[in-house]
């Protein structure tokens, strides 16, 4: 009887069951690509991954196969479907091997194939996003990318959170100031006999809807692409990006870092349970601290520290910067990284940062010079998540709006959730990717998106 | 002791706590808004909902508090944190109800709030998107949005499906043609000196670029927003809608309508588990045949049979169409209808469609005249979705494109896929909001969406 498996399968069995069951196992059908081929003169060995795994099968054919002398041709990429007697090789490399008895030719494979054995530089994997997908790292990153989705929709449906679809198409540029992408169907800039009568552009934020939802469900989230026709060319900016926006109501910026906090180490501990080889993989291969970093985060209790305080400490630390410190300006990476670093030792909020480096929404503290922000800062990267309570007091929103010149027009509907039983409500933003660059360790955001955007990139 | 409880928790508790337990929550305290406030000259009643759960709490206030007046002139909308003593009430319409012991006002409302007691049409609720969905039909439509998200999500990832982000913003518009957005930051249509060198469009479709993670990862879905630039004012069309494009390798039509048929009964089943309440809403309030057919759905054994039967059947039927059946022409929703209420009595998969009414990728049948698709119909709805086999042979892909005039040009890479060990293998595509309609009985897409993009129609 022949029993049809994938690698993962496999693989489960062999951690999971008696030998009894393995043994009735007797032989094993298999579908996949070739990663390696060797052949001697009288045995050969093939590496065959089908995408379910890591890892891939260890093939063994022999010379005693009709065919064996054609099957020592197949190269790296090829399609087979193999049929093989199961072995348990608790000894091997592997935990199992098929002794083939027969291979059938699925999809040949052009001798052209850029992926043969070699290592690749990531930037010329990059020029083939159809086919990078099939190393052993982006196999992993993208695996892992799919883990992390997962992660955070658990996270929050086991909370009862509601998923809310925010637009992608917005009227609203209110929050993208400049760096918006324009949708049309036009090529004269004559928005109004445009498609929607008015200028129509790409979202940079679902906060503000998410808001509105907020607002009748208390806890919600977004994860949806989002969108920024910025020209930075840099290893952590890209044009096309996924956001995870989180609001909740009822709650102020304590229940909001509660919320960062609890997510950030349920989403890597789920990626550490449910994506184990990768992970060993990124620890061994790409970032030798990865592991050590994550089991931090995991086993601490995130410190909190004003915007005002933590200047401070950075005025009196005696160090040299690049960026001076002052109060009122942003934080640079460098001074991030030394705080969590350094002055901490592990992830830490700044909280209650000055009004006019952050945006026109947050609540505004009883000093009247900071706002509920929180930033959340962890060791190597610096900021990782920002959030903040919300203004919810109609008066303070729209004088905030004035002092910035933001139009009152087109956010009527924003200042409604004021008007009508506004209450006390905060969220966070994370960006998807930087996160799963955290995770992973990969050090480039083109290299962990599908099929990325940026300036003057915009291949498939 | 106060337990500090949303209203789901205190359903939770009622459905499965013990007496005691109850007992044990002596007082609670809840905050949300006020759906209803009644009084009289002793006592007032006021049904509290905080978003966590489609049913509202019971509060009852009586003159023995201070601000008992007061309290008896808080609105509907009115944000309020409640302490109260918390009564089992078996025999009355909640299974609980709070003896109020103190009110603190959260958020006022103002007396022009457009959501009061009365019932509203949905077309008007359609132009106040921030609030309607505080009412019980939006509340029902959004957390099922949520929920049937999730079951989609728990049915691939289950069975080790890998979730792909594929880009929004692609230079490929092949599939588009003339029904794609232009995405741009100029106003002059010069796109070789726009922000990525070319001309940039919004995706209608991720499937070619899943079919590139399906020869890598096996098993691959999408989930995410696609556009179109159609000009259609229909209740069944929207500019901006999600899409589930699953794609499989090793796979033909028949395992590609296998697991239409699964995804299709999990859903439904997944929905009915988490969301009763709400369902049972739909089922009374909004289409009382809507259980029925669901429970159809559930229990049927998903029929096929190939286009070329069905056309015959039609033909046969004598029955008066107001679009004529012939051979090679597509199948309308009244054809649709018919053969799955009247010929099937249920669900049906159409298969092996003649090539000229579909796209370039599917599979060519032996016969040279069909390709191997399968449209799903369902009773009341017809087409629910679509899929097919994909061509995998390069030969017969590329004299396709020919006869169509798609270029090459663009598509070097979806041809790779057929060079470089390229299998047999399938996919679909589920419109989100079309199968989240035939869930809720909600006949209007712009119902289903929380911000819903349509031509001239861009608030928020």
């Amino acid at each position: 009887m022949i029993s049809y498996l994938t690698v993962r399968e496999c693989y489960d069995l062999c951690a999971l069951a008696s030998d009894m069951e393995q043994d009735s196992m007797e032989y094993v059908q298999l579908q996949g690509w070739i990663r390696t081929n060797r052949k001697s003169k009288n045995v050969g060995f093939i590496e065959l991954n089908d995408g379910t795994y890591f890892r891939s099968a260890q093939l063994v054919y022999s010379k005693d196969l009709e065919d064996f002398e054609e099957i020592g041709k197949y190269g790296t990429g090829t399609a087979i479907t193999v049929t093989g007697k199961f072995k348990v090789t608790p000894d091997g490399r592997q935990p199992f091997e098929l002794d083939v008895t027969e291979v059938v030719l699925e999809g040949a494979c052009d001798s052209e194939y850029p992926l043969q054995k070699k290592r690749h530089s990531y930037e010329y994997l990059r020029e083939i996003s159809h086919l990078r997908v099939r190393t052993n790292s982006f196999m992993a990153v993208f695996r892992v990318r799919s883990v992390l989705s997962m992660a955070i929709h658990e996270f929050f449906q086991n909370q009862g959170f509601v998923y809310v679809h925010s637009p992608i198409i917005t009227g609203n540029d209110a929050e993208g100031a400049g760096e918006a992408f324009v949708v049309t169907t036009r090529e004269d800039g004559q928005y109004e006999k445009d498609f929607f009568g008015k200028k129509a552009s790409l979202t940079v934020s679902g906060q503000l809807h998410a808001e509105a939802f907020a607002l009748a469900f208390r806890d919600v989230y977004t994860f949806g692409p989002t969108f920024r026709a910025e020209k930075s060319n840099t290893p952590r900016h890209a044009s096309e990006f996924w956001m995870v926006e989180p609001e909740i109501a009822f709650a102020d910026l304590d229940d909001n870092m509660n919320l960062i906090e609890d997510l950030v180490k349920y989403s890597i501990d789920y990626v550490l349970q449910n994506a184990p080889e990768e992970m060993k993989f990124f620890n061994e291969r790409i970032d030798k601290g990865l592991m050590d970093r994550l089991e931090l985060i995991l086993k601490s209790e995130f410190k909190r520290m004003p915007y005002t305080q933590a200047v401070e400490l950075l005025q009196k630390s005696g160090k040299e910067f690049e960026f001076d410190v002052e109060w009122g300006h942003d934080l640079q990476t460098e001074h991030e990284r030394y705080l969590s670093e350094e002055v901490v030792g592990g992830p830490v909020f700044i909280t209650d940062y000055p009004k006019d480096i952050k945006s026109f929404y947050m609540r505004m503290n009883e000093d009247g010079k900071t706002v509920a922000a929180c930033d959340l800062l962890v060791p190597y990267v610096g900021e990782l998540v920002g959030g903040s309570q919300r203004e919810e007091r109609l008066d303070y929103l729209e004088s905030r709006m004035d002092e910035l010149n933001i139009p009152h027009e087109g956010l009527e509907w924003y200042a409604d959730l004021r008007r009508y039983g506004g209450v006390k409500h905060a969220g966070f933003g994370i960006g998807f990717e930087r996160f799963l660059m955290y995770i992973t360790g990969m050090t480039n955001i083109r290299d962990v998106i599908p099929f990325p955007r940026t300036p003057r990139h915009l291949d498939y």
